[in-house]
C-alpha cells in the first residue's frame, strides 16, 4: 500500500465547502452539487453563515461549528476571508484545504502576493496542507469526488496532474469519448504548498494509476521534479503538455498561475533525459493517453497501413513517414503468398494498401491484414476505417455487420490502431440513423480494446512517440542489468 | 465570358454512362443514380447491352445507338473494352470521355501501360478529350453533375482540382459542415490528356470560382503548371496539398495515379515562388478554404485572443506564436481605457484574455473585444467559444441567446475567427438537447459569415498563412505598379 502523505489527504471522510451557496451560478453551489452528484459517501458540510440549508444539506456558519471531524475543506470564499477561515480550521483538525479561491500572486498585485504569503504561513502554523490556491481541485471518481456536475463517473488507469482546472474537465471529458477513464485528476493552480513534485510522486506510487498525464505551466521545484520523473518513467509513462512555450504564453502563465515558464529548449532536453513523453497540444496529450491505454508496449516502427482509397493512402504514407514511422514496402515473400492465393492485385497492392483497386470485392482489408499480421514484417497496423458506416450506409445495418469485414480478432495479434474520420460524426444529418451507428462504433472500438484516431497522422504520431518511450525504457532496463552484471 | 475549352466540355447537354447497371453495388449504377439525384437537366443515357432500362431510363447497347447527340461520356467498362468504346464514340460527335475505368499505367504492368497509350491515341484520332483515366470525374452542383448520391447540392465560390476522387467527396463534404461550398470539383486521376494545367487555367478564368483548392500527387507538365499558377495567384488564392512527400508516399502516388511525386523541397520552393499557399494535410486544406471564404484580406499578424479560461489561454498563446502570429500585449492606453470604465481587472487581464478571472460576470469577452475592435492595435481577433452551449447548458436556451454575449456585430469590424471545440459535438450524449444546440451553432456561424475552427492552433495557422498570401500578393502588386511607373 502507498504510504504517500497525499493518500490520506485524498481519502477524506468528510468535506466542508466554505462559501457554499444555493445560487446555481456560484462556484460554492457547483462544488456542493458536484460532490452530491458524484456520490461522495462521506459527510458533506456546506458552510455559509447566511443559510440554514443548502441543496438539502444542513449549512454551518463556520467550519468550527460543524459537529463531527472535518478532513478536507474546499474554499470558495473571497481571498481576504481566507486567513480567518484557516485560523478557524486550525482548531478543527482539518488536514487539507483546497483553495478554489483565487486573486493571489497570479494578479501580479503587491497586496495579493503578500496575502498569499500570509495564507501559506497560517496553514503551516496549523499543520494544514494546501491545494492551490486558484485551482479547481480534486477529481477522484472512485471516491465520489468531482468539481463539476457532469463529471464522468467511470474510473480507469490514467492519472492527470494539471495546473489548469478547465483542462481537467476538457481532458477527462474528451478522453472518455475515446474510452479512456481516470483514476484521479488534480488541478493544482499556484501550488504554494503541495506542488507538482508531491502530485507526481503520489501518482507514481498509486496502484490505481498506470499512465500519468500532466499539464504544467511552470515548476516550483525543477530539480526535484525531474528527479521524481526520472524514477517514475521506467515503470509508468508520464506524458506532459507544457504550457507557456513562447513569450506570450509565458506572460499568460504568470497571470494564470503565477508560474515562471522557463526556457522551452531547456525544458525539452530535461524532459527527454528524464524519459518523459512530450505532447504538443491537448489533442496530442489525449492521443498519447489513448495509445498507452490500449496498446501493448510497441517495440518497432515498421507500420502497415490500409483500408483507404488512393488519395487517402498517399496521404497516409506521408503522414506516417513524417511521424517517424517506417512504411516499409510489402516483402516479395508476402507478394508470392498473395499470388499463390489467387489475389489478382498481388503485384500492384502496396503499403499503404489502397483497397479501392481490388477486383475481387470479397477480398477485404481484413483479409489482407489477417495474412500480414502473423508475419514478422511489421511492428504495428493502422487500419483506415474512413468515416465508418455512413459513407456506405446502404451496405451495413449494424456495427457488428460493419466490423466483420475487418476481421479484428485475427488482425489484432499485432498492435492495431484504427482511424475513424471525424467527418462522419460531424455530419449535419443529425437525425440520420447512420450517425447513430457511428456513435455506436466509437463506443464499441474502445470496448474491444482498440484505440481510434481521427486521422492517420495523429495515430502515427502517437504510435511513434510510444515506440520512442519503450525503446528508451528498454534501453534503460538493459543498461541497468548491465551495470548490475558488471557490479 | 470564359472561352476556355473546358467551359464547353463541362456544360454538356447530354451524358451517356457506359457500363451503367441496375446493380446498386456497381459504379455504373452509382454514376447514373448520382446524376439523377443531383438533378442533371440534360439527357442521361445509360449504356449497357444487357438491359432495356436502368433506373427508369431507357438503356442503349452502345453510344452510337443513342438517337440524339451525346456530349459527355462516363466510362465504367473494364479497361480492355475502352478502345472499342472510343471508336464507337468517334462517329457520334462525343466531345469528352471521362474514364472512371482504371487499371492502366497505375498498375505498373506493361500491357496496361501500352493499353493506356492506345486509348490516348484513339481519342486524339477522333478529337475526343479525356478526363482521367482512373478518376471519379466532375462534380458541378449548379449543372446537376455529381458522382456520388449524397453530394452537397449547394454551390459556392470554391473550386477543387484533385487527383483523388475520394478526396473530392471528403473535402466537399467536410467543408460543407463549415459552410464552404463549391463551384466545381474535378477528380482527374492519371491525366493522360487533360491535366492539372488545363484544370487550373480553367478555374483561374472561371467567374464562379474565387478560391482554388488542389490535391496533387505529381505534375504532368511542371513548367507550364507553375507558369499558370504564377499568373493565377495575384487574383485568386490557390491552396495546394501535395501528396507523395516522402519515399512511401512517392511509391503510393505511382500505384495510385502513376504520378512521379518529385522532390518535396523543389516543390515547396516552386510553390512559394509562384505565390501558392501550401497545406500540410486535408484538414489544413479545408481550414484555409474556410479562412479565404469568410475573411477579408488579412493584412497583419497582430492577434488578440480571448474567451477561454486560464489553461486554454496559455495554450492559445503558444499555438498562435507557433503559427507565426504576434500575440502582442494589451497597450497601456487600452488598459487606461478599461480602468476609466471601472473594469476591476484592467491591470491583470492580458492577451490572450482569460475571462475566468473577471469579477464582474456581466463583463464578457464580447464587451472586451467590442472595446478593442475599433482600435488599431490588432489585425485580427480569435474568439474562443469553447464547446458552445453544452458546457454551460443551464445558462442558455437558444443559439441566439448564447451568441448575444459575444456582441458579434460590434467585434466583427475586425477580421474574426471563432473557435468551437470538437469535443462538444462529439459528446456521447447523443440525445441531449444541448448537442442539437451545438449543431445549430455550427450552422449559424457560417451563415453569419464567421469561420470557425476546432482549436486555436488551427485558426491561427490558417490566418497566418492567409496573411503571408496577401502580403506577397500586395508586394507583387506594388512591384508591378513600380515597374509600370518606371516604364
Amino acid at each position: 500500500m502507498s504510504s504517500h502523505p497525499l493518500e490520506e489527504l485524498f481519502h477524506p471522510q468528510s468535506i466542508a465547502v466554505v462559501g457554499a451557496s444555493p445560487t446555481p451560478e456560484s462556484q460554492g453551489y457547483s462544488y456542493t452539487d458536484a460532490l452530491i452528484k458524484a456520490g461522495f459517501r462521506g459527510a458533506i458540510y456546506p458552510v455559509n453563515p447566511k443559510y440554514q440549508e443548502i441543496l438539502g444539506l444542513k449549512a454551518y456558519a463556520k467550519v468550527s461549528d460543524i459537529p463531527g471531524p472535518v478532513d478536507y475543506v474546499i474554499s470558495s470564499v473571497p481571498a481576504p476571508q481566507v486567513p480567518a477561515m484557516i485560523e478557524d480550521c486550525g482548531g478543527k483538525g482539518v488536514k487539507v484545504i483546497h483553495l478554489y479561491t483565487a486573486r493571489f500572486s497570479e494578479t501580479g498585485r503587491k497586496e495579493a502576493i503578500e496575502l498569499e504569503r500570509e495564507v501559506l504561513r497560517l496553514a503551516r502554523k496549523h499543520g494544514i496542507r494546501l491545494i492551490g490556491p486558484n485551482c479547481m481541485g480534486l477529481y477522484y471518481p472512485k471516491q465520489g469526488i468531482a468539481f463539476w456536475a457532469n463529471a464522468v463517473q467511470t474510473t480507469g488507469p490514467v492519472g492527470l496532474i494539471s495546473q489548469s482546472g478547465q483542462m481537467v474537465g476538457e481532458i477527462t471529458g474528451t478522453a472518455a469519448l475515446r474510452g479512456v477513464y481516470f483514476s484521479k485528476a488534480i488541478s493544482y493552480g499556484n501550488a504554494i504548498d503541495l506542488n507538482e513534485c508531491d502530485y507526481l510522486e503520489y501518482l507514481s506510487q498509486d496502484p490505481d494509476t498506470e499512465i500519468i498525464l500532466m499539464y504544467v505551466e511552470g515548476l516550483r521545484n525543477g530539480r526535484k521534479f525531474f528527479d521524481i520523473l526520472r524514477r517514475t518513467t521506467p515503470h509508468k509513462p508520464v506524458i506532459i503538455l507544457k504550457g507557456g512555450r513562447g513569450r506570450a504564453g509565458a506572460r499568460a502563465t504568470a497571470s494564470h498561475t503565477a508560474s515562471l515558464a522557463g526556457s522551452t529548449q531547456m525544458w525539452k532536453t530535461a524532459l527527454a533525459q528524464a524519459g518523459g513523453v512530450s505532447a504538443d497540444s491537448v489533442a496530442e496529450l489525449i492521443d498519447l493517453a489513448v495509445a498507452f491505454r490500449f496498446l501493448p508496449p510497441l517495440v518497432g516502427k515498421r507500420v502497415a497501413v490500409g483500408g483507404g482509397a488512393g488519395g487517402a493512402s498517399v496521404v497516409a504514407a506521408d503522414e506516417c513517414e513524417e511521424a517517424g514511422l517506417d512504411v516499409a514496402p510489402l516483402s516479395d515473400e508476402f507478394r508470392e503468398d498473395l499470388k499463390r492465393r489467387g489475389i489478382s492485385i498481388w503485384d500492384w497492392i502496396g503499403n499503404p494498401a489502397d483497397m479501392s483497386i481490388r477486383e475481387d470485392r470479397a477480398f477485404s482489408i481484413g483479409d489482407l491484414f489477417a495474412l500480414l499480421a502473423p508475419r514478422p514484417d511489421y511492428d504495428l497496423l493502422i487500419l483506415q476505417m474512413g468515416g465508418g458506416p455512413p459513407g456506405r450506409g446502404r451496405w451495413y445495418v449494424s456495427v457488428d455487420d460493419y466490423l466483420k469485414q475487418y476481421k479484428l480478432d485475427e488482425i489484432r495479434i499485432k498492435p492495431l490502431l484504427a482511424v475513424l474520420a471525424d467527418q462522419a460524426v460531424n455530419s449535419d444529418n443529425y437525425d440520420d440513423e447512420s450517425m447513430k451507428l457511428v456513435y455506436e462504433l466509437r463506443k464499441r472500438l474502445p470496448q474491444l480494446g482498440i484505440p481510434f484516431y481521427p486521422t492517420v497522422g495523429r495515430a502515427a504520431k502517437a504510435a511513434s512517440k510510444m515506440v520512442d518511450y519503450y525503446q528508451r525504457r528498454n534501453g534503460v532496463a538493459i543498461h541497468k542489468s548491465l551495470s548490475t552484471a558488471i557490479a
